[in-house]
């Protein structure tokens, strides 16, 4: 199976040009088409939580690629059993971070034609099809590191997606923060919620989605509108200091 | 075939993290991805008027459930040989009482980890599937109405959906409606067209659309706009009294 | 294969009402969703420049038709092996134009229930079918060429699609313009540039995309917005005398 996971947008012919390059018999299915537009950092906190839920042997086609036509590497990642191809801009370090085993290469296989702004379809695309129909990597084992980036914090306390309810994603795993913290986005200090319908309608909260990442949101409302959030817009952690432990742990 | 109908949006990850799950022998179509955002009442007229259209045997998963994580049953529902997976909470209303023959099933299957959000994903994302692949319901029969809404018309005075066009659909049957029938909305008194090019540019219209409901229109103009309409926007019935007759019909 | 060139929208059930009724053996993409609303004049070039990109056999359904109900004939076009189905309103004018070998047919088969403003449901899709499973085109060969549209330039100085990204593709094959051409949109006289990493972030400029048009970008912008540019807005040729030549090319 092909996972798509771009920010090209649903509508428009990308993602259909890379997709009829596909024999039938693969399945595709599309996962984020409206990743963060050109921001590879915010985007590999939310590849990272979602890629865990699907299993060994999946394929994740991976373009959020702002230096399409510039100098960045074009890799294949093998992490814990599922495969990535994409550019190597950042888009994969939380993947590698978290991953028990990882294999990488530098793809070295050319298309008869490579446009200058569409990487996707004319090389990443028919890259993740010969790994799909079992073909190995078509690239050499990369060498250095000069795709990670060490810099980056393991959780980003930042709002990494909005989705179509205005609810905001964060890139911080609920499981690595205390239980009973709290967190402040757009002026407001926000309570843990197990559940929607745990809060009156109209209270903004945050709790753990299904994919395990603190998300922001307000019953029976917009957590996007009605907090000012957008991509990018910072999530503090207001902690919830245990008498004399004093400990920070992001 | 599983058809699709969620108020999820077609943007990000909640459809494919559905998908994913099913064979890919399953023919999969996203009918509605933007059903009316958490309104059962309102999304009720809209499935019941598509859902028609499809034949015995359709398996339709319908996830518009502003209490997830709350306390509706999830049920599965067969009626006229289609079968309905998704949260009772009024979503099939019209589907059972515009239906030959109905049957009801409690969902008592368990997924191994049930998120508290995601019950699309967790719960009747693997229902269909089950369903999908011929095997039995996997329920013990519905015992009580609790998930009837007897209190709701047949037909709906409201607007029920916006297309991309800006023609905004009602939950009001043609057939229902005598010829001669006007329809107030927006502030506007609108004739009935069999077609937009009966009408003069700019004309705001009603006619029976592909799927055999009031739809109001404007040719070559968009009739949200135009006459201000949103989910839930009144629609009333002007009446088309025959001398003598004095009956009202909805 | 069939691919898909509407302007229905990605939302709403017009795609999945048509895509429900193929077989499941049958590949289907959606290329274009989003062509521009009820303009089959800038469609054409659009459409043009994308179908020559798929191989022959390649069956497009081409349904831009705001004549819907009205008087436009159904046809079916062969243009150089590939296969295009949907209303003869100038939709198809460029490719006819283009290519090396043309055939054309009126549809004459009728659905059993033809509504009056669905026809990509009730007519174009079952043809796109038939053709899909080797079946002779169901018509009659077209004599007269009323659909034709031979005013129409055959390169289009007007915006035809801005992308996800807000970049404006233009109906201008770049193969056509000189070297070293500008053009002027939006009140700004724009240079060539390669790719997008060849300008200053913040820069408009023109390039020729992957799939041959020229199209006005910004880097690490949005071209729709910074130079206010629609469907439909103006696109010239600031030429690039060579001296003494004088040559005007379009």
């Amino acid at each position: 199976m092909i996972l798509l996971f771009t920010d090209f947008g649903l509508h428009g012919p990308y993602t259909g040009q890379m997709m009829h390059q596909w024999a039938p018999g693969i399945p595709v299915v599309d996962l984020f088409a409206d990743a963060p537009v050109g921001n590879p950092k915010v985007s590999a906190y939310l590849l990272a939580a979602y890629a865990a839920w699907f299993p060994a042997g999946t394929i994740f086609l991976c373009v959020v690629d702002p230096g399409a036509g510039g100098m960045r590497p074009a890799i294949i990642l093998k992490a814990d059993g599922r495969w990535y191809v994409g550019p190597s801009n950042g888009l994969f370090e939380l993947i590698q971070r978290r991953a028990g085993k990882t294999q990488k290469w530098d793809i070295d296989w050319k298309p008869e034609h490579l446009s200058a702004s569409f990487h996707g379809r004319d090389l990443f695309a028919p890259v993740a099809a010969m790994l799909a129909r079992g073909e190995p990597p078509p690239g050499r084992p990369r060498k250095d590191d000069a795709d990670r980036r060490e810099d980056w914090p393991d959780d980003l306390g930042e709002i990494v997606y909005l989705d179509h309810f205005g609810n905001a994603m964060t890139g911080l795993r609920a499981t690595m923060l205390p239980e009973d913290v709290r967190l402040a986005a757009g002026g407001e200090v926000l309570e843990r919620a197990n559940t929607f319908s745990d809060r009156q309608p109209g209270t903004a909260f945050w709790y753990e989605n299904s994919n395990g990442l603190a998300e922001i949101a307000v019953n029976h409302g917009r957590a996007d509108r009605e907090l000012g959030l957008s991509i990018g817009s910072p999530v503090e952690i207001v902690c919830c200091m245990k008498a004399g432990s004093g400990q920070s742990f992001i």
